[in-house]
């Protein structure tokens, strides 16, 4: 906070809250908010009939319950009174930021992921290990629809991303984020909702999907993401061709996520192997994502960031490929930038798994 | 947003864009933002390969898509050049609004439920309708609680939890907002987080829950919010009569809710008569939230909340008690204002169930 220049953070619904002291803002109109001064001690200001929630964690907060009846951002303002500079968590409700500039008087508003992004991009060995935990589970479900364990022919795409979401919740997971299903042309559209399309024989399947590990009660869960693709029935050789060259741009993008290569390298890096067969046209974005305890977080791995990565850095390599109409494919793994170089979380095989249809 | 002296209003994540447009922004740091002028086109700004996501509605609105490498706030920004006042969503990320606060010069900025709040509290017909489905299908999993269809004793409160939350998505249901389970004194916490405390004969189990009713793709779901409790056994006569008088207060809130009535007499009457037994002191949260695409919103049946209730308004009638160390009790019901009289949605028993210990 004191190299940002910020004097105060306040941290509520969203994912800064649960990394630093383990409790989690409930998302509604009542507000939490953490508030921590560069000096001095931090309160979390909560609904007083929300106080049994928290786990308290004495020496790192302590508690300022506010009352029904009570103007919670009165007392948040009352709290930031004389910061110049007021840093607040990415997520945290409009309502409350623009409620509080107008009670906080001649301060200036910057994010807190200025201080918290940096912070929370480098994993240590306790993160890492919730983050394999969370690859592994979703491995699992991975390989069942590899090996046709999960049937998709003659099913929904929604009814499929349902059975995928029920699994990856017995697989050590509290909450799916999401559940991709995106069958036949659909493949193409990269955040595709899961519809009421039939699979049909004769498709590439693409199934993304990712949820947050459970952890015991007042510790933060840690988020997997993983994609891979099936064919229900033999695929066409103009397909295979597509894919095995994505597969090996997914590669070269593993490997050259190094420690101290800027992120924008290790996206050229995949980018480059596809252009050079004249794919890069369909690979419509960036190549990865930080992830953490939150699904999408620093470091971005994209064109136009030049931050190197850091040993402790986790993130995805998910190179696609979309031709509107037609199909498309995206192969996704989690990696950590090790000293001892890439080292990938997910394990599931690479190859485009053929189906029965 | 005349009548308010707003010029421009920018919606994303949360409810006032899928109630507006059908459209429903995903929760990640790529921006999506429909950008409202008093005057003229909106506008979706969107990252380009979500596009394929959106259900068109041509007069409504058009799409303005952004590449990986486009800054999007940039592009909103331009959108809300020259504005004098612009309105964003309540539950906007807040590092969208700072970063867009940073690039619209000399712009006051205020809260867009300012604008949407009263309009989307007023439901019409089909609102009705999707609210009384929504209702109807978590009064089937009320009834299968009564009814001891659902075991209690011998299971975690967690365990229950998730049974409950199948059975809501099972009743029309595509996503669950919570599933309160909180047995014996566990039942003084109104956000009882379920836990892995073992359900035991002689407690009450409190549960509360919700979720959103499935709609066709590009129609917004409506809430549905619900508490009963059941008692594990015979309950004590102490109990008993506490839980009548709460029954009672429930019914003189759901009776004072009468168009014209100012929210906090709704409020009011519900509290009185607690207070008349000396159980106000444990009744410590309001009496209830209005309901629609939004769990909790206007309007807030609320002490200090003199606008008079509307025909169309919904909300949740819910006086509770909380023994801290020893037990509690709610009872929550769905509540439509209408010119013949308050209308309440569900329908299930008000009486304390008591199920085989």
């Amino acid at each position: 906070m004191v190299a940002a220049g910020v004097d105060v953070i306040g941290l509520s619904v969203g994912p800064d809250l649960p990394w630093l002291v383990g409790y989690e803002s409930m998302g509604l109109e009542r507000l939490t908010m953490l508030v921590v001064p560069v000096d001095g001690e931090a309160k979390l200001v909560i609904p007083q009939f929300e106080v049994p929630r928290v786990v308290e964690r004495p020496g790192l907060f302590s508690i300022r319950p506010w009352t029904e009846t009570e103007d919670p951002t009165a007392v948040v303002a009352e709290l930031m009174k004389g910061a110049r500079t007021v840093g607040i968590g990415d997520q945290t409700w409009s309502r409350f930021v623009i409620d509080l500039q107008h009670q906080v008087d001649g301060a200036t508003w910057c994010n807190a992921s200025g201080v918290t992004g940096p912070l929370r991009a480098v994993k240590d060995a306790s993160e890492i290990e919730a983050l394999q935990r969370a690859a592994s589970g979703v491995d699992t479900v991975a390989r069942a629809l590899q090996s046709g364990e999960i049937p998709l022919v003659g099913r929904t795409e929604a009814d499929v991303s349902a059975e995928i979401s029920r699994r990856v919740l017995a697989q050590g997971h509290s909450k799916v984020n999401f559940a991709i299903v995106a069958s036949g042309a659909n493949a193409a559209s990269p955040h595709h909702h899961a519809s009421d399309k039939v699979i049909e024989a004769g498709e590439v399947v693409l199934c993304d999907f990712g949820g947050v590990t459970t952890e015991p009660h007042g510790q933060p869960g840690y988020c997997s993401d993983i994609t891979r693709c099936v064919y229900t029935g033999e695929p066409p050789a103009e397909f295979v061709e597509m894919y095995g060259r994505l597969a090996e741009a997914q590669q070269m993008g593993v490997e050259a996520a190094v420690v101290g290569t800027a992120a924008s390298d290790v996206d050229g890096a995949a980018r480059q192997h596809l252009a050079e067969a004249a794919m890069d046209q369909w690979f419509i974005h960036r190549l990865g994502h930080g992830i953490g305890v939150e699904g999408h977080e620093d470091p971005y791995i994209v064109e136009g960031n030049s931050t190197p990565l850091e040993a402790g850095n986790a993130f995805s390599i998910e190179p696609g490929f979309y031709v509107s109409g037609r199909w498309g494919a995206r192969i996704e793994d989690i990696v950590v930038a090790t000293q001892d170089g890439p080292r990938p979380l997910n394990l599931v095989d690479h190859d485009l798994a053929v189906v029965e249809s």
